[in-house]
């Protein structure tokens, strides 16, 4: 064996999952995936890697920087996926028999940006999407930011809420003095209030050369703004579906990426995690049917997969028991193989994770590794009986496999 | 909306996977990681992108010319992942500490390969493996294989083979005269034995320059070839370990990829699908210590996950009821909303997976998108009840809530 003389590294940005992360990962996307069929939502999977020409274009300048491109061996084009919704749009332009509107689908996939990586960025992520294709209805917006909701609850969170606005709040803006080529830096800038508060917005829209009266009033006036009858409909919506009405507040001062959104916009706050929003989405009806030639109404959301995962750990949400149905089958003589092998396989039978130590070993190896790889129970298989073994606790007794895994 | 004027397509070999198929991937994947779990086996995720060194070498030089490399923006030289192989030896060397051995693992992510497309190849592909790294033993040898014969079965196989031998016994060609050059292609001509019968062999064999006499007395030493000790303590083990001794055939002509493998190997038999094996693996010894510079013994196997997909389809074998609980509320006024709204919320709270249309529609063209989507229940919305329709029957009749879903 002569040693392979490489740099052993994943390149930054990039990262391995080991089993213990790889679990909780599982755990959300299996939670979320039954949530998301729980409405009639079903899968969709696209490509890694698409034609250069499919996703250039169409996420700014910034984004056409951070995009993976390359030439593959037969001089294509390529360009690693950048997000799920410019390959949903090219699915429902590409697939039209196939798939009647409404068009619901949620997609898991990994997207990949050339960022600056630091705290919380990397280079490839987790997304996880759903979006409802096809329906202008306020009934489907409502029911995307249930879907929301219902995923947070079902994942743990219990202090959060749905803050949502209508686009619709900001189109006045010219009204009250604002010139058009400022809209965008304002909006931006009011989008901070209930991050840095009054004061410096008003300190920032001056700064961008926003006159003072005017900033005030334009501030107060939004503060003072009343749901727009979309809101008004989805909020009924939502109580309707039986979601709590504290779980959703009307906040006109919400921005997000406006020259994207067309209509409902919302994101996240969670009590005791203020990283930032770990799910944001809206109403964008002039993308999905970029490809089609046709306007094609969409509303959707995406988790920050890398963000919910963090809030989940900050807040203590994952079950202590992810791995609770572990055992480990521990024995010190070969004659005792057979007994150990017949006991793994009934165990397993009654829904138990089973494994057995793989080679000679001594009972205090097999029972370090236990402990190593965090197997909650041990049982020690002996010539006249079993001895069960909590590592946690120590406590060790005498079993019938037939008393399992109510014992556990 | 301007239409954007590109080639709405995937690159070839490529895919998407609409929900039908998604489906149908994600019960297969279910199902082998529950399999996986129940014998202790772990997940691992590494990255798509690593650096190409840390790849580039380890395939030969076809696997080199098969590789997608380019450089990032930063200049770096990258690649993407070509199998789950060489990422496990880098893990094992990264994080010696994090992960004792023995290492069980199990991974199911894509991998890239700029293959010549055609019929079943493809270049963006699901790869599903497991290993056990860290162990000799022959009960590490039957215990993937034990594995691979409980996935076949939870997946509905009923009558397959998984066919072993152990790369020993073509230790000893150089005795028969076979001279070490020859020993490769001699091999690969062998294997095909089971597939084009005796007399093509022998006729290749000739071809490559083996004697007629040798190549026969060859031949008929290997089919009398008896199990080799390890093989025998495997096949042993593999009965205690509960895996019916029909499944488990020992196949002294079979031999797969010479070159990697240090001793057992196997592959799997399906009658009724003979495109080729879904499924193989074996012993390899010299790999997962690479970046180590330690010998590190290993085992396992991969799933072919695109042909094993197949095999399901020709075989009949994914469960009927995978949409069965699904269901559609339709309602033809805005009146009736809430109540569908209310009656949506019920039934998912027994489980059922509901969807509502989501925009004003006629009753009619609701059961048209439930037709289309294959939904296979209606529960349409009425004043004074609501009525069941099965999709498939064209059967209706009055409902009430509490009666569903065991009307279903």
């Amino acid at each position: 064996m002569i040693k392979n003389m490489v740099n052993v590294q994943t390149l930054k940005g990039f990262r391995d999952f080991l089993p213990t992360s790889s679990l909780k990962r599982q755990f959300v996307l299996d939670t979320l995936r039954k949530v998301f069929i729980s409405y009639g939502f079903e899968p969709l999977e696209t490509p890694a890697l698409e034609y250069e020409e499919i996703l250039t274009g169409k996420y700014g300048a910034e984004g056409d920087k951070l995009m993976y491109k390359f030439t593959d061996n037969g001089g294509r084009k390529v360009a690693l996926k950048y997000d799920q919704t410019v390959p949903l749009a090219r699915v429902v332009a590409q697939y039209q028999n196939a798939l009647p509107l409404p068009f619901k689908r949620y997609q898991m996939q990994n997207v990949y940006r050339a960022e600056n990586t630091q705290k919380g960025r990397y280079r490839e992520f987790l997304q996880v999407d759903i979006d409802i294709v096809g329906v202008y209805s306020p009934l489907s917006d409502a029911e995307v930011i249930a879907v929301l909701a219902k995923s947070l609850e079902k994942l743990g969170f219990k202090n959060f809420k749905v803050l949502v606005n209508d686009r619709k709040v900001f189109e006045n803006l010219s009204d009250r003095g604002i010139t058009d080529k400022d809209i965008p830096v304002v909006v931006r800038t009011i989008d901070k209030l209930k991050k840095i508060g009054k004061e410096k917005v008003i300190e920032e829209l001056v700064d961008n050369g926003v006159d003072n009266q005017k900033a005030l009033a334009l501030i107060e006036a939004l503060e003072s703004q009343k749901p727009t009858p979309k809101i008004q409909e989805i909020l009924s919506a939502l109580s309707k579906m039986g979601i709590d009405e504290k779980l959703v507040e009307f906040l006109p001062t919400l921005a997000r990426g406006l020259d994207y959104y067309t209509g409902v916009i919302f994101e996240v706050e969670i009590d005791g995690y203020d990283v930032g929003s770990i799910a944001g989405g809206g109403r964008y009806d002039n993308l999905i049917g970029i490809f089609k030639g046709s306007d094609v109404p969409a509303v959707g959301f995406a988790f920050g997969f890398d963000r919910l995962m963090e809030a989940m750990e900050t807040l203590d949400l994952f079950p202590k028991d992810l791995n609770s149905k572990n055992i480990l089958i521990a024995f010190s003589t070969s004659d005792l193989e057979e007994k150990a092998l017949e006991a793994a396989n009934q165990l397993r039978t009654k829904g138990l994770n089973t494994q057995i130590f793989l080679e000679d070993a001594t009972l205090e190896k097999q029972l370090k590794y236990a402990d190593k790889k965090q197997i909650p129970f041990v049982l020690i298989v002996n010539e006249d009986d079993f001895i069960l073994k909590n590592m946690q606790s120590g406590e060790q007794k005498s079993v019938t496999l037939g008393s399992l895994p109510d014992e556990l």
